[in-house]
């Protein structure tokens, strides 16, 4: 999995049958540091998660492993909010 | 999955015959600020997606989750038109 | 898919017993304007593609939807061989 | 696969209900030399690794091919940990 | 697939219990001029590859196409000993 800032929102009508119902997200990749590295991936989300949080996200077949988004043409998926970002004994990031 | 504005098409006649009936776009990938990558996919289309057009595409075996491409060799395809993109509270993008 | 052009030949007399019968193909990625990204992949032939052809190439496990490739421990696949590339409402490429 | 370090951890309680019971790691990438690469990736745990655990991890498909991770949303697993990486006859790396 | 060079081994007792009997090979991965890419990965070998050999490996779900690694962790096989590499009519390439 990578970790990433949920940053925002894509809205579609015109879509594959097989998508409704899902709501897709902009989530910008984060480093060791949480730091952003500049990539980008737009998600389904199976967790209900919001802009600004902080989240672990699956990519490839995975991404098709809920039941929100099985047999669909997704290819990633949040799967988690993080809580707890801990490396080298320092905890980088907590949730509020 | 990745967004991506669709800037051409690609012909072919000489194809594997799982592939008969398929439309392949060109399709530049864009970042969270709609700026190119420099990235580029061939991608199949489910959706009708023209040139011009800001698209949602899908790679890997989710490819195959459409009625259109289910069983064919094929690893991107354009699974959504986009009609907002928004991030950090301002919309980037607004379909006209 | 990726766009790339053939331009090679990978023999191998010691493989993989579910790789009998297939030729291998060194193709170089190609970018929307037709130039070399650097990149490599050796890719089976599902399509009778010959050097200095410009093809697409599918990865991952849609490199096995052909009936050539059906099963086997192969990862990217010729599908298609390119007669047009046209991009912003330019023929970047025609086939002779 | 890929030879990573483990450097951290990660917690979240809310998450998709497949994934309960799994230690998600955090692992940052080495190349050839064991030196990171700057990369890094968030690995569901098959074989009890620790922090500073040298670590070999899978990713994609591979990665649901545990009992633990079966059928779960999970695109990369720790599945061994280094004892030893030879590289060029010269031992870079003998684990304690 | 990629071309690479077999550089090294990997030795771990300490593994997913799908994985016994597998050898795990160091591999470097090789552009069109034979030259080392900088990108390493860990292999599974199903050919008895040696180090010093120049080898085809697959990746992803393809990996596992073969007795050896069928429904195990494995992201990367080596499925194939170079003979010969042949680019642009030269041989850049031959086995002894």
């Amino acid at each position: 999995m990578l970790m990433g800032k949920v940053v925002g929102t894509v809205v579609s009508t015109r879509k594959d049958e097989h998508l409704s119902g899902l709501r897709f997200l902009v989530v910008r990749e984060l480093d060791h540091d949480m730091k952003e590295t500049g990539r980008m991936v737009v998600a389904a989300d199976s967790v209900g998660a919001g802009v600004d949080e902080v989240v672990l996200y699956a990519q490839g077949s995975a991404a098709r492993q809920t039941y929100l988004s099985h047999e669909r043409p997704v290819d990633a998926i949040i799967m988690a909010i993080v809580d707890e970002f801990e490396v080298g004994g320092d905890k980088l990031y907590v949730k509020d």
